[in-house]
Formats: structure tokens, C-alpha cells, sequence
């Protein structure tokens, strides 16, 4: 018997799988649910089986989507002659704030990573190169995350696309705007002046 | 239509209603319940409602339990000559994993603050006077937070409860001022309660 209820325990131990979710974080959203009413509980816990049964990945880009293909692939307003590569699909959701990419995505799920075993095989790479066969496509912009992983991604993808002819572009890593160059790191400060461009 | 399918959008407003959870928070929750295997989900789903089906408030003490009374107020181990009152049931655990007291528990459900419009009324404290006046208590120890809010409360207490001769004490200020006692650590906890003095 522990400190609390099993019905409690168990919700903390579910929440604790989430990430970035340790044991006092699931204790207060535990408490939180059983202070708000059961019609609350009810959404959240139907939102949460939904998702699983509604999203699904879209054959095309491997975007979740509860079409497909998803919004993007099938919207006649984007671009088909540029693919943005990403990690994962909330990353298009940054992308798409800025309002300023109009083109495709492809979501890798995932990043090459041999220190944790994960190596190209584990990507979801294959719809990528028979889009790639299609001919439409002229540019392909690496948004892999500015990390070693994410670098040694881009890296080895611009290598497997170049050959083809393809432009490969891979976006700007530099100092943020609104931060102070004051707290900079060094691999960071050294990009931006390397990225330097006229004005 | 905004940037991410219904559902996804769904879960991600109701993830959000919980506490400390922003969007970003919620849309990492969102997409990791999507990556992971749908019965991970449904364990996650059912933890929801059963939390909200079998726990139920302590009729003595106001904590949250499956049985009442609860653990602590059934326990024939632990003393009913002291009662420790607490804000919210999360609390209680702080103060046991300390392993220092063996006394009983009371759980106001809040705290008074008067810019929340929180006043004695708004607190379950009916219970608390039923049990003082059974005449087994000898000591309340008030272990609200160390906040101003929880430092009117206390003196509220301490103002009613002194009349009837039974002592009153206060954790001691080993918590650091404006936290939060789900966040302190064992340690602090414990030299809270024995720095505990009467009021």
C-alpha cells in the first residue's frame, strides 16, 4: 500500500510515461483532474482515444492527418516545387507560424542518431525519394533541428541529394531574435558570423 | 481550418485546461500519445474517468480516497490526538515522505484570499470543528503554504482554534518563503516540522 489510492497512483504512473512529465507534475495534473468535474475528465479522456483513432500518417509526406493525403500534400495552394524536411510533425507547426513557406513537407520522425541506435533506416525516407523521381520538386530545405543530430541529418541528406540535381538548402542557424548576444554560445555565435550576409 | 487536424486540436485544448500546461506543453503531450501504441492510450483514457469514479472526498478529513474514511483517518497506527490541517491532498504527501508524523490529516480544499474572493466560507472547515470538539485532539499543526495567502490562513486558524485550549503550531519557515510545499524536499519538509512552533 503506498501513500496514496491505486486509482491515483495509477493516473500518476500513465501521466509519468508522457514526457517531461516527472512524479510531482503528475501528481498536480492527477489532483487537478479530480478537482474539476467528471464532464471534463470525460473530454480529456475521449480526445485522448480520438486522436489514436482518427490521426493516422499521411502516405505522402508522413505528416499525422485525419485525410490522406493530408492538408498540405493535397492543398492546390502550395508549391509542389519545394520540400521542407522536418523531425517531426509539430515542427511544421513552427514553420507554418512564421506565414512565410508555401511549399510541401516531409516529416522524418526522427533523427539520425548512432549514440542512441537510430540510424537512416529508422527515418521514414522512402516517399521521400520517389517524390524526389517525380521531377517536380527543385528545392528540398533542410529544418532539422540546429543539434549534432540534427546536423549529421541534414548533412547526410544533402549528400544522397545533391547527386540529383535537386537544390538543397538548409535553413539559417544563427543568434535568436529578442536574445542578447551577451548569452550566446559560442557554436552559435560562430554561425551567425559565418552566416553573415550584406546589408 | 486551423494549421492541425480536429482531433489533434481537440486534445491539445483540452490538455491545456491542465495546470502548467501551455500550448507548447500540450502539443509535445499531444503528438507523443500519437507515437505511442493506442493501448497506451486507452490506459491513459481509462486512468482519467476511473480516478474520477472511484476517488471520493474523506468525510473526516476532506482528503481524496477510494475508501471512507480514508487511510489516514481508518489507521489505527496513527495518533488522533494531532491533526495536521494542509490547503490541498498533494500536500499530505510531501509531509509523509518525511516519515516524521503519524498524526491525522485535515484538507481545507484551498486557502483564503480575499483578492480571489476566497473567504472561511469557501473552505471545508465544518469537518475540522466537528473533530475538535470530540476532545481527543491535543495539537493542530497548520502546514499551509509558507505564502501569504497560507500565512493568513494560518493565522485565521490559529485565532479560532486557540479559544477551545487545544495548541496550535505553525511548520516552521524551513520552507522557503513564496514556493509551493508540493515542490519542497524531504529534508526541508522535515526540519519544517520539527522547527514547528505554537502560536
Amino acid at each position: 500500500m503506498g501513500d496514496v489510492a491505486e486509482p491515483i497512483e495509477r493516473i500518476i504512473e500513465e501521466l509519468r510515461k508522457l514526457p517531461g512529465v516527472g512524479p510531482k507534475t503528475a501528481a498536480r495534473l492527477a489532483y487537478s483532474i479530480l478537482r474539476r468535474p467528471r464532464e471534463a475528465a470525460e473530454r480529456l479522456s475521449r480526445a485522448i482515444l480520438d486522436v489514436k483513432d482518427r490521426i493516422r500518417y499521411c502516405s505522402r509526406c508522413n505528416n499525422f492527418s485525419e485525410e490522406d493525403p493530408c492538408r498540405y500534400c493535397a492543398s492546390p495552394n502550395r508549391s509542389p516545387e519545394s520540400i521542407c524536411v522536418v523531425e517531426e510533425p509539430n515542427d511544421i507547426l513552427s514553420i507554418e507560424r512564421t506565414r512565410d513557406y508555401r511549399g510541401q513537407y516531409h516529416v522524418l520522425h526522427g533523427v539520425l542518431s548512432p549514440i542512441n541506435g537510430v540510424g537512416p533506416e529508422d527515418l521514414k525516407l522512402s516517399n521521400l525519394w520517389e517524390r524526389l523521381k517525380e521531377g517536380t520538386v527543385r528545392e528540398v530545405i533542410l529544418a532539422t533541428n540546429p543539434n549534432v543530430e540534427g546536423e549529421a541529418t541534414a548533412i547526410y541528406l544533402a549528400k544522397l541529394i545533391k547527386p540529383t540535381g535537386v537544390k538543397v538548402s538548409r535553413i539559417a542557424l544563427g543568434v535568436p531574435m529578442g536574445s542578447d548576444l551577451e548569452f550566446a554560445d559560442e557554436v552559435t555565435m560562430s554561425r551567425a558570423l559565418e552566416g553573415r550576409h550584406e546589408m
